[in-house]
């Protein structure tokens, strides 16, 4: 860690801070600057976060040096961490189609789409029973009765399921009716829900948040896994940006970047980083191109009549279609589907 | 609601549409126009919600002409909401001044600050005991311990007091020790929280996401008042920008903006907005300029040695004099302190 | 056009409104609603633009149905643009491939490069003689001198050239070095400069600005295209978000989208938008299977002595490397190299 | 300047680094760590930028300490700079109000405008004669005979005027007819208008550009005072973030972080920045208590019927009230109107 100290810092304020530093068992340095006085930290920095540094008035600005996550890194673990689904596996190499509606609406709904996703070789199966709305006065899902008809598509059609959770006092629930429990974006920073997925013995689907920096997702998914979780599999899902035309902003580099920096695999959501159908195509063979594990993709038998994000949703036709095709550029990678 | 038909839309996907429409008891229109179909739904938009209408393949655009929100609009209220701390007011013309550190770590230590900040003359006391950290790493705050050092100072001091709440669990638990629920800007669109605080009859300080825009935060502050809760007061905290000079971009705009389309109050917070403790003084007064309701600022006894956001914690000494030289400030904008 | 009134709007503001569309000769229609007047605007949209009804105290707001750009549009021309860069092509279905440093520096550098560039079977050369730069203190480019060894070394080696153009006092001794003219990010609404290179005569590469929206890029292409100049390359090269993991946010739904829009090439700048080599690669690949028409990639014969964006910047040997993996991903895409 | 190197970096590598910083004159200091070697170059780090040592394979991430402006910082001169504004001071502790059209459009207009800003007690005129618009069907300014009105209303009327210019080759031309030249928003990273407008010899009002950091505004800056033209004036008037609700997000917090970094004066644009005319009164009277020298406002005789941007014009009478009630604010600050 670097510390810069302000114009002018005087020689017991640098006295101070190197025995704060020494104190907490890393050694300090002094590095006297031309213009600014510079001390050293080496060491653990997660050590030093405790001691916030940049709180002293006579700190101008603080730079570690480190990443500040550690579980989740490739310093760490430098081997692919491979998280089952069912008696699927993702990050092992192939590349995972999820497919399903946005939101569960009924058994009937439910069972066209599942069959169709195993039909067109798909690797499980999404579907929404808790759904975050924006609006008070939009459709608020399923709930219990969306996880049991999930739960039962699941199991008749033999597909292993990914269903979001929105509050820690569900996961129990959530986990007797799914197979994956997914984190959403808006709650990639509800640090008690993280905790609460960590502790529950299931694989998580961990979403980047609207305005999460990556460094933010990997914090995110070091405290499942510190909760003793390992099975997380991370997804881009799109940022909120200047852009109109699309809904949020597919950020694709940070598919290698990510998977560059942690052994996690990583997924890729099209439908809500475009929140257009016709984009999500190309953003599917654009994921499997960079690297990805996989997607997440929404899908219904009737979207122009879903009750939640039908605008993004392929119809059942579309879908297999877009499997089919995306099998000869996963060849070309030296890929297949999970 | 206008609804914009794609190029070459059928005559009879226009009559699919309208009947659409009529069946929830709106009034459908036809535009026929050179390039592009376009439909009108007059009545209650928020009726149309569920419709979906931007799913249907033939539709381009779905553009709301009403504001999606109706409890919280200057519309259905036109008269300002005042909101009681204590035996304080916000919302009624007085400029409020919350204040306190960032995270609870001792009575001591918040009785030290508490002190100060009626010393000053402000309006109530501010102090984190659950805190919500990026980072597992970091301080997690002091609990249920840290409440409880809450609730003797508030009584002790005489000052009302403000604490974030960052689970569905705790609300109870916070209602017995704070005047005021807080929910935190990670929290805004975390709607099973913002349903419990709106059966929590209490009042809520309802910060703006890091990536939400306005009508969002207008929308998370509806979920509270239809769930019975009235007493909600907005917070301005800075939004997320590509600007890294400071930790996020206070959009001081927001307070006008706010205030002439809702009635609820709107505070100010310099401090997560800037992250610089040299910023939040011209910030304070700006925001009073802006007409804002008050602000929320963080202060510590030994801002070098605080546990938690120090950077942007101003020393009780500062402090006092920000409170003294925005006095004159006020007057001659017809307010004064609360 | 949909013009929406504030509520309380009074009938001799309707007629007056009403009046002002009709002189322009299109349609008004007036659709009395519950809450708000709405009124519409039949016809050529773009008609309306001076009109600024917007401007209007009792305009709630202004929705235009159709794109405000013409000449670039899908709309008036359905087929692809083929753009001819020397003896190649851009925009005929294959996949161009150009690269070369971000800065001349000498012809010995340039050479280096440009004979790599033809070894891999790359389709033409770039090369930045007038460079912008952030700070006044960074090497601002070879300049004219550049321009020499770039026209020469392309002539010597055999591919066409592609160089930014900064100033309208320069573009014509551009065009008498360079077989197309490159539109920075920094210039896209430099607008004297797109009226410029509109009048050249010769293809023009416009990259979209850091934070320019798809339609602002569009119109951008519609000033040049305006000017007379129908030979216009679109390129998406990372926008500025929060994010600071990479320089910039590489946005590829912008591909499919521009390209379902408009019938102008689209070409991909994965360099600028990562800022880091290691991304570069999973990035053109990604760029491939989203649609795009090519990429511009930075190489250099010694990265770690660039001096401009070496960081950035692949060697030879990892470019050639990268363009024979690419080979077969193409083929399945059913495309080839340019 | 600190340079981190990847690990496991080599002795010949670490050697070669020093060499290269010695070399520019700076000490090398080699600093190892228990996971990461880092460097560190003591001396004046913008001998570093040629160099480019982020470029080197080894390097993971370089670190400046220093700002990398110079000419306009504080710890350059730190007294406050006063820019001549005709006869009136920018910078000297008063309050400056510009005001004007946004397009200049005719000499009754203008006229009309700048008796009104007289009559006010406003400091100036500003007037558009070069519009950049980012459509080609939209109004695209006067141009010459634009300027020929301001010259002469300016006179009549004893106010200084301001007006943009866009292309290098009109500097001089604007030069002539005005007594402050504006960089705009889009133009702020425009080198080689930059440089123009610094060797002109006529104060400049320099935008921030939509998506600039404060630190590229000020090398912008750098660029002009580098030039010879040290009568700089920065502008802050709103970045592009996510927010939908107003044109632009003005980010008052840049007032006072400019003042404290840079001597240059500073005013706030609140009409380009909101877009919304009801925004504008609340926006001037909070960049004054931020404690910005000023403002410059769009205000026009007829703001429904103006070619531009009329939205956010205020009318006279409603910028004689703004102006009036401004006072006893300033009061309080210790201010009055330049």
């Amino acid at each position: 860690m670097i510390i810069v100290l302000k114009p002018g810092s005087k020689e017991d304020v640098v006295r101070e801070l190197c025995d704060r530093i020494a104190k907490r068992g890393l050694e300090p340095l002094h590095l006297p600057g031309s213009e600014r006085v510079v001390l050293g930290a080496i060491g653990d920095e997660r050590l030093l976060a405790d001691l916030q540094l940049e709180s002293h008035p006579d700190v101008e600005s603080v730079k570690p040096i480190l990443s500040p996550y550690k579980l989740v890194s490739r310093e760490l673990q430098s081997h692919d961490t491979v998280v089952r689904l069912g008696e699927r596996a993702i990050g092992a190499g192939a590349f995972a189609i999820l497919a399903g509606p946005c939101a569960i609406e009924s058994h009937e709904q439910l069972d066209a789409t599942a069959r169709a996703v195993r039909e067109a070789g798909g690797t499980g199966l999404r579907g929404g029973a808790f759904k975050p709305r924006t609006s008070p006065y939009a459709f608020q899902g399923t709930g219990r009765e969306g996880l049991s008809i999930l739960s039962r598509v699941s199991k008749e059609v033999g597909l292993p399921s990914v269903t979001e959770v929105l509050d820690p006092r569900d996961v129990d629930v959530v986990v007797d009716h799914a197979d994956m429990l997914q984190i959403g974006a808006r709650n990639m920073q509800n640090f008690e829900l993280l905790r609460a997925v960590g502790r529950a013995g299931r694989p998580v689907l961990l979403k980047r948040g609207m305005s999460a920096r990556l460094e933010e997702l990997l914090l995110a998914a070091e405290y499942i896994v510190a909760a003793g979780n390992p099975n997380v599999v991370l997804c881009e899902r799109g940022i909120r940006t200047f852009e109109t035309a699309t809904r949020n902003t597919l950020d694709l580099a940070a598919v290698p970047y990510l998977k560059q920096r942690s052994h996690l695999p990583v997924l890729v959501d099209p439908s809500h980083a475009t929140g257009l159908r016709e984009l999500v195509g190309p953003m599917v063979r654009a994921a499997a191109a960079a690297g990805a594990d996989g997607v997440i993709v929404e899908i219904h038998p009737d979207p122009s009549r879903a009750l939640s994000d039908g605008r993004q949703s392929l119809d059942l036709q579309t879908f297999a279609r877009l499997v089919r095709d995306l099998r000869p550029l996963l060849a070309a990678l030296g890929k297949e589907v999970a």
